[in-house]
């Protein structure tokens, strides 16, 4: 029987997830998987949320009914609060949108400024799930490389000119992670952060700047976000989650942005999903409510601090010299390991035959089609996710990685 | 200062919804409101859902995790059983797919299969949030009229072959609401959903079956779906919902598609929002696993049914004998008028002065300009809600509509 469908371009189109198409390996049963980046699910705090559900008995009928596309009001009200703190500047609530998940928030962004063919700047290697929703908004990608202080801002301008010359577009985007960069773990410096807000204005490229891992720092000062340094210009759009400070499940995240871009971002979503769930909203507004955040920030930020000092002991203790250099993140959830030899797909293959996984680099590129400019791409390093796995299967994973380094 | 964006053509063209502009005025105080699709807030099962809740103590550490951009398994467990029955064949699991509120299953649907400029069957007038997703897809309009028996399917090749006519391009999607539609309150006859599955077949042109109200009969013998009548034939999309039966603010909903469907659907919202909250889709499921909705239906069905009669009744007391016309409604939330006179969207102005609110006929059909073949429109009806008010509300609404169409 022949297919009654006649697809889409865009659906013809799409690649399958890098990192989807692993599981079916990182699924075998003994494997110790780096690869996924899962928050801890021994740290949720199962109890205190499942506690907040008082909130659907107490408030049932508002919470159980069709909501604001703009979010749940006392959820706006924790994150005003949360966010006015974290940026530096009064968040009015027409600044606010409360978003299913932040990939909804980058996915939306993307359809109010992107048409096809249009070009954005992305930090490379930078966030698979970016890549995905900017190719489905027709995107071309200018790429940034990245060294230990994060996108190398230095070249941006370079970067802008070079891809108007190739397309006779002015990039829409400038799409970023400076808090300890997926997959990289790197943090931009204050130098670099102040030179792109500075930068992204001159230009006149709106930057999109993605800090789900910001407040999950174990080491060193905090840096100020990019929304913070702008002064609140529109110019910064900012989005958070509590995917990683609390749990994904929730599918809550948020966005700080210009009313203007709000606006259009909100009547794009009615097209879309209409609103997030209200019940998931309430019970998070009523966590935040109860002062639970705070408490379980603590808990998280030590649970993980270890993890990432054991994940660097044992990295050190168990490849060989001069198998692979990386730097110890001073937070987040990723180590990023550049091999001195071999394709990380191989290794990934070796890797997985002897039970542990991590995700290749090669996931975290635009393919070279898509990007304009100068082309950036490797399969030289693997993303280790340290958040996800207990100590000793940690170390055990590095073990068995360390194995797989020393040759066939 | 200027603003930073440069929209996308998409967000330049974008409409505001109709029924979301009424807002400030439906929100006014002392308004009787018809106009939102709202479930009853006092018949949500608000104990027994906050129950459920003993569920995110219980799994929690898989609950508050990423979960399968599928679905949750215990939900898809529970909604493989119940859509076995509803569509007459075994569902195998690669066809149902979970949503975040059945918009998403069209908004998907539409990023899967459209390309700009394709063309939509759509009866006429349909859902506004429906109109508003194909056409962020950039679709063109080929309308089929309505009558008491649903879309005139007796017409629907001829709406295809102009469309194709027109266009160079053979429709891409039937979309429908065989039961209760949304707005006329219609339900398809049996012999014209045959022989829509049999043309649809024939045409090469999949059918969406939106089916929200399906279950919520107050009168007289309930129809097969059209997936039934088709056997489980790839050409018949099929999405359903809680947001009716249970509460909006769980936004869990779902879709049964062939598998290549399925598969593209989920690679799009990969892009889009990963996955439908876990932490929504197992209290859903553990409200279906203690058994609750059956039990629940019930009690809507009744409070529904009630409701239904109830402004049955008001509306032939009060209205003005030969202001409106309408069909008595056996399911779903809406009655559908048809004014005697006057514009619908002049007549919401007089109604709203009074203190009583629908929606204007207008908001149910694609622009003039959006549609291709015979442009079907109106402003002559009135949609009235009559699950969200309760009975008192509904007479003394009534009765202020007929002091409105006695004349100004």
């Amino acid at each position: 029987m022949t297919s009654p469908f006649r697809f889409s371009e865009l659906a013809r189109s799409m690649q399958p997830s890098p990192i989807r198409e692993l599981f079916p390996v990182i699924r075998q049963p003994g494997m110790i998987s780096f690869a996924g980046g899962l928050p801890d699910p021994a740290a949720f705090p199962v109890a205190a949320f499942a506690e907040c559900a008082e909130v659907l008995e107490r408030d049932g009928r508002e919470v159980l009914q069709y909501g604001a596309s703009e979010g749940y009001p006392p959820l706006l009200e924790a994150l005003l609060a949360m966010m006015s703190e974290r940026l530096g500047f009064e968040v009015p609530p027409e600044r606010l949108l409360v978003t299913s998940g932040s990939q909804q928030a980058v996915n939306l962004a993307a359809r109010v400024l992107l048409d096809p063919g249009d070009v954005v700047v992305v930090e490379a290697p930078t966030y698979p799930g970016t890549i995905h929703c900017l190719r489905n908004a027709g995107a071309r990608f200018a790429t940034v490389p990245c060294d230990a202080n994060g996108m190398v801002v230095e070249g941006l301008p370079e970067v802008v000119r070079r891809a108007e010359q190739a397309t006779g577009r002015r990039a829409k985007l400038i799409y970023t992670v400076p808090d300890f960069s997926n997959p990289t773990g790197a943090t931009m410096s204050l130098e670099r952060r102040r030179r792109l807000v500075e930068l992204a204005g001159e230009l006149g490229v709106p930057i999109l700047e993605d800090d789900p891992y910001g407040r999950l720092r174990y080491a060193g000062e905090p840096l100020p976000t990019l929304a913070r340094l702008s002064g609140g210009a529109p110019h910064v759009i900012y989005a958070s989650s509590f995917s990683k400070v609390l749990a994904p499940g929730v599918r809550v995240a948020w966005t700080v942005a210009s009313p203007e871009l709000v606006r259009a971002m909100v009547l794009m979503r009615q097209g879309e999903d209409l609103c997030t769930s209200t019940v998931t909203q309430a019970l998070v507004a009523e966590y935040c409510r109860r002062g639970h955040l705070e408490g379980h920030m603590g808990t998280i930020l030590s649970v993980y601090a270890v993890k990432c000092r054991a994940m660097q002991r044992s990295l050190e203790r168990h490849l060989p010299a001069g198998a692979a250099t990386w730097t110890e993140p001073s937070g987040g959830f990723f180590f990023w390991l550049e091999l001195a030899r071999g394709s990380s797909r191989e290794v990934f293959d070796r890797a997985a035959a002897r039970g542990v996984a991590f995700v290749p680099g090669g996931a975290f590129y635009p393919g070279p089609d898509e990007q304009v400019g100068e082309v950036l791409g490797g399969d030289r390093h693997a993303r280790l996710c340290f958040t996800f796995a207990d100590e000793a299967a940690i170390d055990e994973g590095c073990r068995r990685l360390g194995l797989v380094l020393e040759g066939p």
